[in-house]
């Protein structure tokens, strides 16, 4: 399959993109680098991606940010920056994508365990994270020619986990390649319009 | 209590009213009807409205438009109207409400059933729906003063069920009591963080 890696530079994206590209045909697409570049944040640039990737059967998106910070000094603008970006960021390239995909094709967008389970400075995820597990759910029954939709909510992941895990007692780092193989499994599998927790 | 209840006209608010009144001083606020008017899209209206009301203990939200159509048709602006008006809409009146409720007060948001079992031509509902459950669940975890913070999701409202009823196959209506319920017991009640379904 050809695959475009939205966000594949990430930490998260890294561990995806390696464990695709073994038998598939990855496009890492970033904002900074990559393959191709595009922000998500800009209709324009997710046009233009796909413009120049031409023929693809399949999407996984790492991709969009938040604000991390106590909701007591978050301004309205700071909490909604997880709105605009990871959540309508990652709607565009549904939106933009939908009728390039190829037949069967598939579109994996990242949610988190921030909705499920919040921690204070988190706000802005927890609300993005809210929203693309909305959008998966509802926007399959919508899909054509067989295109399937998931959304992948890893936990902490354990790459992250020195800057991060203080911030979550008690929570198990996932192993990167559980959070890759959630991925792989939306992108290969059956299923559509679900929410694959990698926890 | 003296509560305020935004959007305490449309179908669900005013089951929600009929039933808070019975023991409280509740405050309608409203777009274009109401004891207040308030547009929850604006941040200058949200904030005019709590400087008219003054004090007051509890805001029940049943307020907020998402679209309604098929995704194949939507524009990504249609699609975002949930966004910007039920999800962020809601979000500022807790912003811009958290620091002048009265100690031990409550915000009630509302979400609702399409997020959990959706319906193809209710995508931006879904999303909307998703935010604003991550908004409560993370938000409950900042709140001082001992103020709480729930979502309300109904099910198929009773007063909707002719209207919208036939969009939902083999979903039964929910009696408005049981819907005006549900805000009652998370005004009154102990738990935050809590979305509490009224299906």
């Amino acid at each position: 399959m050809r695959i475009i890696a939205v966000g594949g530079a990430g930490t998260i994206g890294t561990a995806v993109v390696k464990r695709l590209s073994a038998r598939h045909d990855v496009i890492v697409a970033g904002r900074t680098s990559g393959d191709v570049r595009v922000d998500i944040a800009s209709r324009d640039s997710v046009a233009r991606m796909y413009d120049e990737v031409g023929e693809f059967d399949a999407v996984v998106s790492t991709a969009g940010e938040a604000h991390f910070g106590a909701l007591g000094t978050a301004s309205e603008d700071e909490l909604a920056v997880g709105v605009h970006s990871k959540l309508l960021g990652q709607l565009r390239l549904v939106l933009l994508g939908r009728s390039r995909i190829s037949r069967g094709g598939a579109f994996t967008l990242i949610s988190g365990y921030l909705f499920d389970d919040p921690i204070p400075d988190a706000v802005s995820f927890a609300v993005a994270n809210g929203g693309v597990e909305g959008f998966v759910r509802s926007a399959a029954l919508s899909m054509d020619r067989g295109v399937r939709i998931n959304a992948v909510s890893p936990g902490l992941a354990e790459d992250s986990a020195a800057e991060f895990g203080a911030l979550n007692p008690g929570r198990a780092p996932v192993p990167m390649s559980r959070i890759a193989a959630a991925f792989e499994r939306s992108v290969e599998g059956w299923r559509t319009g679900e929410v694959i927790r990698a926890w």
